[in-house]
């Protein structure tokens, strides 16, 4: 029976070798599958991103924009603000050169505003007087003026693009509007907004 | 000793099946519980969807909303468009039989667009001129007109939905919409949004 | 040979043990793991909330935003609405006693509305009439007037937040708003919004 005692503790450690193995290759198998199934749902799952619309060229809109795009850069999220149509005057230039456009592009750039410093209010606006107070009153209380917060977003990294489109179809062209901006469509902003936990239309 | 070293090599295969279905057991309960925290955990990830509330009836905005849902729409989500008060103009036909209505529903009707065409912009209006100008310089520039957009929309399978509410405080009638709309209230809305990638309020 | 067999079943038994504890041991190691990805994950997806920003105080945009927020809270989010620049009109007592303001804060609330019931419509307002229309048609339709939906958002649990920054700019005090507000920046905006499955700038 000596014989046996040995074979039997032989396999014993057999054995353990063999379940060993035997866990090893299905645990690595369902690790492998549900690895997949994780990575799959990892890129489901919102990106650490903002994407806002600026739509509206109006100051207090646009202010708006500015305090959220800055305030979630600053709590982490990867930020782009898209301009497009009226929001388009935000990221133009003061007295930028004008390329040559139509009479209709000529007139729809005599009458939006050309840069920052030149947005009315959306309400109570009265010619001006709206935005004016309303800077003014925010500079009495400390609070940062919208070109103060272009610089605060550009500084945290906040993405800027100017829509394409609306650029062909008002005839604004890349050097009348601010450098460091991206171009791009609406696909381009759908690449953004789709990743993010948060979409805005402003 | 033949009988049992046979008896052996039969116990070795017996003894890997053993081991085998014992792991596969065992793993299996595993494999549940996880498969059921991953299926817990892909129901709240977002689907490919969009979501648009069109709230507004200016065509400027319109016409960005179906810029948008047909960019939506081409990256492959799957895109529904909530029209909803002003925004209700957009789906009106042209002409339609308009349903007995108050006095106040009559006097909405007459001073709201009769379907796209008849949208004015939200700013540099001038009783229509802003939308004629609009419309012409997109025009030449190449760029699909809202009633092309509309069309894009259609062949990419953009859900469109006409609030129920709205109609009822405007004592709009369903013969009054375009057909092929679907007709839904806030619940419907929601239950879209809350599943989207992308939900914008317009 | 029972000697044997009875060893046999012995084996069984310790085999089972065996396989037991080299499944417990590899799996824990799996399932630590995949439990810590499972749970990196689930802070990667939304939650059941909704967020919004009410910037207008226009009563058909403000009417649409808690039309929302009470179907979005009824439909089991948790659910946020940030008042913030127009929209804080919505959440203005009636007659407060006005804190002590300069003199265009003065302005700015003279000619803003004082609480909801004062609010115009952003179309066809006439002087208030749009809103006095609109608000009898609604009530004709037997739909929920502006301070029932707020009422009902109440007893919903929406969270109604007054954004604080627009509350220096226009001089507004805690005391001229509404009781049971909350009170936050744009930080406690971004921190519900990014984590809500639904958000809406109305």
């Amino acid at each position: 029976m000596a014989a046996l005692e040995t074979d039997k503790s032989k396999d014993q450690t057999d054995l353990s070798a063999l379940v060993s193995a035997e866990v090893s290759r299905q645990v690595a198998a369902l690790r492998a599958e549900l690895d997949k199934a994780i990575a799959e749902l990892r890129e489901r799952t919102p990106e650490d991103r903002a994407a806002l619309v600026v739509f509206s060229g109006d100051l207090d809109r646009v202010l708006a924009a500015f305090v959220i795009a800055t305030g979630a850069a600053a709590a982490g999220l990867e930020t782009s603000i898209f301009f497009t149509f009226w929001g388009l005057s935000v990221v133009k230039k003061k007295g930028a050169a004008v390329a040559s456009k139509g009479f209709k592009q000529r007139m729809f750039a005599m009458m939006t505003p050309e840069g920052s410093e030149g947005l009315g209010t959306s309400q109570l606006n009265f010619f001006g007087m709206g935005a004016t107070m309303l800077r003014s009153m925010m500079k009495e209380q400390g609070i940062a003026s919208l070109e103060e917060l272009m610089g605060m977003a550009k500084d945290l990294g906040v993405k800027m693009m100017a829509c394409t489109m609306s650029m062909d179809a008002m005839g604004i062209a890349k050097d009348e509007l601010l450098s460091d901006l991206e171009f791009g469509g609406v696909a381009a902003f759908m690449a953004d907004a789709s990743r993010a936990r948060v979409s805005l239309f402003i």
